[in-house]
């Protein structure tokens, strides 16, 4: 479901992030509670469930799939050893199961696994993995248990989090057992002694329909699951369930139509790519365990750092109320928690990759008018909060690590992790300050940040040359020095005090990505990219990054520099923005050259169809805005508009309102814009304000086989 | 119980700490998780149980005491509305009670209130308020009733926590309901939607036998409860509960026997004291619903601030596996948290109110010899966490607010809420740490904290004078100059930013305790008390503070003054070690004077025998050390000996090991040690190592009526 609270899915061996894995790894059962899209380490992998057919008890049973089945709502895998074939859809807190034995099945069984989740390590600590902390199972009836998992760690070295279940099935159970560390017993119940426990269900061997078995989750208490499961899903029927649940989606993704006459392998693209932005964070108003607030309540930002560029502006585009929840959400959290999250999951903030990128959301959300009950004064404090508190001992959870120095310098010297990235990203989240307070009428707060917003330039090295390339954002030195090497940073001490290592320092150059392998990868000096990204990656200041790359000539070769020498990673977020970096110097044609070659070679509609993993619908959002012809620049009010791969796009910005994109005459020949008109007059730009969407209307492009040979400016000066 | 997770009170109307007020107080009931002699807002006060015999059915039945009794292990009230008599005892997971209703009560109900607790505040995010989350009911048979009651907030601005409760009586219920929200139905469960839910119990109105009643709790789940409540409490013999638990306190209390010719009077005072001292912290080892782990795990260290100067030492004389536990579990919190706490209550670090002073707790164990298991090398890394890693954002929760400013400094200005007070107790932690450090061959890192443990010189101003005495611990700016009259600090930026206040600053003077009106108490210069008595609270440097304070003529007239003109506070921590600076300046019969002064004017048998609350037993130590004659310095290894009020007391610190404390002669004439022998051999000094009385042996105190007349060195040089 969308934002759903449950995301079945079959659980690999092994390590897979969030369950599947592609045939034929083993399946060891099917989980209720898992992320989407996303990377690192695992987290969730709760209750899980497995059918068997063996003659003996066992408290595991991992299977192989003969086949697997998906759609829309719908996972079916046939299991090799048992033969049992497992259909399974959900409702937004409740799975809903059809297991359908084999008809000559000598025992019909059904684990329920209160103990199992993913990411699993044997050493105590260890970064990423998750731990167990506590389960419980116990049989209610003849045909309902209860129980829960309780974990902590996992991707964002979370606090521990219990997801409580209910679960219950059709038919009678014949037998039921339980088990608690492997031992399995009568016992009808086993409560938490910090031990892993489960129950073995048994159904009469001669009845031949299918159990179907719906389990409710909750992060309230078990009964709280019992009323998600019953709500959510009265009926027995899974045909019902399955439709309520396409009805829901068809519903949200007809904000968007694109031309019928659209290929299938692009339709498919595109609907797949609008669906994976919808499935993360996870709504979980109702089922917040630690505060009671009338304000929505959303988890599973994981991260905002990947989600504030593409699938959050794509939410904003068709579901604005959507957008006001994850806002107003974000804020109650700052309420309650202290600081809003940059990312967070398990009820726990963290971690932060760069910036503090809830600035970018609300001040997306505020230039593009967004209102619907969001405080905007609290988000205001928010944002300063993150600004000017230090998150000190938990700067791996939220705010800004290397806040004081940031403050003190304008940049992030060496020595801190990650001070590249984090000095470009705060200045970007300055600059989102600064639009929200002008907007509120705090003209002192908003000249301080747009001052502060030019903080990436503090650490362009303007005469450093690579590749023919001149200025680069380098490694910085607290007293100003640039550096030419780096060795270790404050945080890893006990590595920078072992007598051999502390002797070693790298070269650090523009195409450095990661450290030798005794530094860790997390305090490098740009997070998941190089400074050739990273120093391209200044979407709040187009003119002051084009000044001092040399102007727009220089700027052009060194973009075309950028893409044809192989710096460009069309895999991650920092150079989302990149190809469409032409239109600020006039030439969106080449914009649209590159956009449709990087669609062309890293994105179909296969299974592998995205360049890398989609961080929670980002990957996919990316594809789907350049789809229909616009791309979001996030925390400001206007899409840059490129050559559409679909001809014509119907937008339903709000209910009856509709907007529509009609790219005349495109072709694979006819791919360049020649001149576009809005609403029926000459529209002689290369970017479209988000009011002239949000009030309908339609956007006409002409389409020739000519690129363009005059300089075009993005709005109306 | 010791250290017992149930505390079951009387919660009573209005604004108690923790439940228990006196008569004619009301009663809205019986609760089973509460703190004991606390300040400041309240924590818990959940699950509560009231039996009524109203006609009509109510979610709330507020009953006045007719009478009351209090003895060790049993409490009892008789009931005036409802005419029960409610007694009470407990385990250490569950609370039994015994509910005699009258014989003509036409009804004999029981409301169980999941939904209760203390400190409630209709001011959302109200400081110090206990806010409500969620709460659940369910009855399970006709005897069981099942649920939980999840709250927030609290003294310690702690995230969410949840008891959960089994409940099961010995009659059966002739009738159940429950209610949610205040409405009474006959559902028999009541799931958590964030509403206040309670369960309804009726018994048969004409049996006459009383209704014992079981009520376990756990903070992991529901289940828990119910085997805490049954392990803890298998029979249904009140008498027997109450035989087990004061057989355990018998078992401790005897670890010190002081003279059976001991008045009455003194006999209570001391073993109260005893017995105030073994009820906090909290031992919720296998409850811990955070991390799973071998180590012990303890709540409710509230907090370290009060306790680790006399009741940390004093669970130390008595019983060092206890003292292990306790620094293991402050260990193992600083592993799975990130930091130890100062305060922790609710499963949830907070509030700092000076220092990080479990250091002082993990050096006096460590100086004390105290091994069982503690891993010290973990433990120094946790210490130079706090002392290395600002805690940021989370500064009242954890670590040392304005550690950036003091490790910078060397002390922590005017603008950083408790700059004095603060610098004052970094220093001394800094001193632990040095020991630790020292101990196990650090010698850099010694040398270092050994320095910093200086600190405090920092805010000395030497040539400040006020009523006759020179040198004051005073305001200083962070550009070092001394501050006269102090403003608002940084972290009070809403009223610093008021257009009227801002302009206001207040005189800061020796004696001012709190600012004005307008100003924070919680963020003046000192927490709790003056410059007077801060300035000589240095107990890690004697000889330092008697140097600046102008030589031991000038430091012994400064006492004078600090005594005899009322500027000592019996009833707080800050000054609980300066009656013993006597001994400083070789004169210990000085000291002995002014503790026997102060325990006659401020100590008593009554219900209100303590100068103040008793934070978690704090001043209850203070008062049983040096009834026996010995007090301890935290963090050091000797005891001050000062003249006690038993004449004889025989320890016991380990099994097998008996140490004799035997003043000859004692009387209210003789109340001055004229010499002492050791083991036999004459002991010139005035005071003891820890080893000398763990090792066992006799020190027998000579007393005279005359006053020492030449200079006493407290320990061989």
């Amino acid at each position: 479901m969308p934002f759903g609270m449950v995301r079945p899915s079959p659980c690999c061996t092994v390590h897979p992030n969030s369950g599947w894995l592609p045939m034929p790894t083993p399946v060891n059962g099917f989980a209720q509670v898992l992320v989407s899209g996303t990377g690192g380490g695992p987290k969730y992998g709760n209750i899980l469930i497995m059918p068997t057919t063996a003659d003996s008890v066992a408290t595991s049973c991992p299977d192989l799939r003969k086949s697997e089945e998906m759609q829309l709502g719908y996972y079916a895998a046939a299991m090799q050893q048992s033969g049992v074939h497992v259909e399974v859809t959900a409702a937004r807190r409740a799975s809903f199961y059809r297991l359908s034995y084999p008809a000559n099945a000598r025992k019909r069984q059904l684990l329920i696994d209160a103990g199992f989740f993913l990411g699993e390590n044997s050493e105590p600590g260890a970064r990423e993995a998750q731990e167990f902390v506590g389960s419980q199972v116990r049989v209610i009836s003849d045909h309902e248990v209860e129980g829960y998992s309780r974990i902590r760690g996992g991707w964002n070295n979370g606090s521990a989090y219990t997801v409580y279940f209910y679960a219950t099935t059709d038919q009678p159970f014949s037998q039921s057992m339980t088990w608690k560390s492997g031992k399995i017993t009568d016992a009808q119940s086993q409560y938490d002694s910090g031990e892993k426990t489960g129950a073995i269900l048994c159904f009469d061997g001669n009845e031949q329909k299918p159990v179907r078995l719906k389990v409710g989750i909750s992060f309230v208490s078990e009964m709280k699951a019992r009323e998600n499961c019953l709500n959510d899903i009265p009926s027995w029927s899974f045909e019902q369930v399955r439709a309520n649940l396409v009805n829901t989606w068809e519903h949200l993704l007809h904000k968007i139509e694109i031309d019928p006459a659209t290929p299938e392998a692009q339709k498919r693209m595109f609907y797949t790519a609008l669906y994976h932005t919808m499935l993360m964070p996870t709504d979980r108003t109702g089922d917040n365990p630690l505060w009671r607030s009338s304000e929505p309540y959303y988890d599973d930002f994981y991260a905002l750092w990947d989600t504030y560029r593409t699938s959050m502006p794509l939410i904003t585009l068709i579901d604005t109320e959507r957008t006001a929840s994850l806002v107003r959400s974000l804020i109650d959290i700052y309420r309650h928690d202290g600081y809003m999250p940059d990312a967070r999951s398990g009820n726990c903030n963290g971690r932060t990759q760069g910036g503090s990128n809830a600035e970018i959301v609300i001040a997306d959300a505020f230039v593009k008018g967004i209102d619907s009950g969001i405080d905007y004064e609290t988000a205001l404090r928010a944002m300063l909060k993150d600004a000017t508190v230090p998150p000190g001992g938990n700067e791996e959870a939220e705010g800004r690590g290397g806040l004081v120095e940031y403050n003190q310098l304008g940049y992030i010297p060496h020595g801190i992790p990650r001070a590249g990235n984090r000095t470009v990203e705060y200045s970007y989240c300055d600059y989102a300050i600064a639009q929200v307070a002008k907007g509120l009428g705090y003209e002192e707060l908003y000249q301080k940040y747009l001052r502060q917003s030019a903080n990436w330039k503090n650490l362009w090295r303007g005469d450093y040359t690579d590749n023919g390339v001149t200025g680069f954002i380098m490694p910085r030195s607290k007293s100003g020095e640039w550096l030419d090497s780096i060795g270790f940073g404050k945080e890893t001490m006990a590595l920078a005090d072992h007598p051999i290592l502390k002797q070693y320092r790298f070269p650090y150059t523009p195409t450095t990505i990661e450290g030798p392998w005794y530094y860790p990868w997390w305090n490098c000096f740009f997070y998941e990219g190089t400074s050739w990204e990273y120093s391209l990656s200044i979407p709040h200041d187009f003119d002051g990054l084009i000044t001092l790359c040399g102007g727009s000539r220089a700027f052009e070769a060194r973009l075309d520099k950028f893409f044809d020498g192989g710096y460009y990673n069309p895999a991650n977020e920092p150079s989302f923005i990149t190809p469409l970096l032409y239109h600020a110097i006039g030439k969106p044609w080449r914009s649209s050259d590159r956009i449709l070659e990087i669609i062309g070679k890293y994105y179909n509609d296969s299974p592998t169809g995205l360049p890398g993993n989609d961080d929670s619908g980002a990957m996919s959002a990316w594809l789907a805005f350049n789809m229909i012809g616009i791309y979001p620049n996030a925390g400001q009010d206007y899409y840059f508009i490129v050559t559409p791969t679909v001809k014509r796009t119907v937008l339903h910005p709000a209910p009856g309102v509709t907007f529509t994109i009609s790219a005349d005459n495109l072709s694979d020949k006819n791919r360049y814009i020649a001149s576009m008109s809005l609403n029926g007059k000459p529209y002689p730009y290369s970017a479209i304000r988000h009011s002239d969407i949000a009030a309908g209307g339609t956007l006409v492009l002409k389409m020739t086989d000519k690129p363009g040979n005059k300089m075009i400016n993005m709005l109306p000066q």
